[in-house]
């Protein structure tokens, strides 16, 4: 039952640490397995505990926040979901140095890659909720994201620089940011973009992304932190 | 409790087309009440519904299809949720007749909008679940979606054009669609973009769209409209 990479005591600790004992341990090993390792891989649990952890966050955020709007709530669990997050829970769990991977992807350092960090976490939540249904893997949601949802930042802090750039300008009822395209450099499928953002009685600000949107963004970001 | 627009009989039909009885009656009033109407509307539980809906379809899915890869199922699942899918329930369940709006949206036909009656159906599986939980909310979804989940179209269909014409070429190790821009009509913010698409051994097909994405897409129809 247990691959050559993973031993019976390393899945006992993951157990112990999420706090849940499979039924059937099968289903926790394939949740671990990458699909460089074939057609057995654990792609089709992350589809099914993406799905449970995306409700789980918003049931948890729609009862926390009885006056948030939908708006504010959808920025919440955008955080609570994300890759980054869920690579963090992967590094709290360990999860490195359990996942099976064929030799290639082992190779190229792909136990450390991000997306397949965050992909085994959802994994896990399906595999849960095959294992014993749903009741079981909404609460295991709930243990891996407790600390997070107990330590959600203000909602102003969610908005993009530019939205929260100009609310502030409206607030002050100020004149908007205005965003020009400076310059670009490099080839087209490796522009850069440099954008400017100026704004009344302030030293015009500049952003640099991979598209235009982003070097905006950029661009606020840096207007925001020189007027903070 | 009941609006003036929406009479006790007209909530009794409803709740007998969606087999399911409210115990708190209030829920289903706020599911059918646009945000035109003020603070108490249905957003909040449309969020809620939202993400119920996305697991359920899931969790249909995942069982229905046990050799499905994740991307297959993805694109299922993006059928089964999508505006179009939930504008037909909410004909079905004739939602435009219960719509609760504010006299404006009214007048201008908001209760027709296909973006208001699909939040609709989203807000009411969201009562559902708060008024009896998790259980009744799933069952509702799946009795909604039950016709088109046992109607299914083929894998192959739910895939964009391109990619079908793509990988007919491939499949008979021809060269690979060629797409150009022929020429962009219109202002900025309103303009039509017509591409070629050109493969070996048949005559260019032309497509129109709001989008240099959107006109080889329908270039790629075209194109396989011509083959078929």
């Amino acid at each position: 039952m247990v691959s050559g990479q993973v031993s019976e005591l390393q899945l006992r600790q993951l157990e112990k640490q999420l706090r849940y004992t499979f039924i059937k341990p099968a289903l926790l090993l394939q949740a671990l397995t990458h699909r460089s390792m074939g057609a057995e891989n654990n792609e089709r649990l992350e589809f099914l505990g993406d799905s449970i952890l995306n409700f789980t966050a918003a049931a948890e955020l729609f009862q926390a926040m009885p006056n948030a709007d939908e708006g504010t709530l959808s920025r919440y669990r955008a955080l609570l979901v994300k890759g980054e997050t869920l690579t963090e829970i992967a590094d709290e769990l360990s999860l490195s140095e359990l996942l099976i991977l064929g030799e290639g992807e082992l190779k190229s350092g792909g136990h450390r890659r991000k997306s397949t960090l965050a992909d085994s976490v959802e994994a896990i939540i399906g595999a849960v909720y095959l294992d014993s249904g749903l009741d079981e893997s909404t609460a295991l949601v709930r243990r891996l994201l407790a600390s997070r949802l107990g330590n959600l930042p203000q909602a102003d802090e969610l908005k993009d620089p530019k939205t929260r750039l100009q609310e502030r300008m409206q607030k002050d009822a100020l004149e908007l940011p205005a965003y020009e395209l400076v310059a670009t450099y490099g080839k087209a499928h490796e522009q850069q973009f440099e954008v400017s953002c100026t704004i009344a009685d302030a030293k015009p600000t500049k952003g640099l992304g991979t598209s235009r949107r982003k070097a905006e963004q950029a661009a606020a970001a840096a207007m925001l932190a020189q007027l903070a």
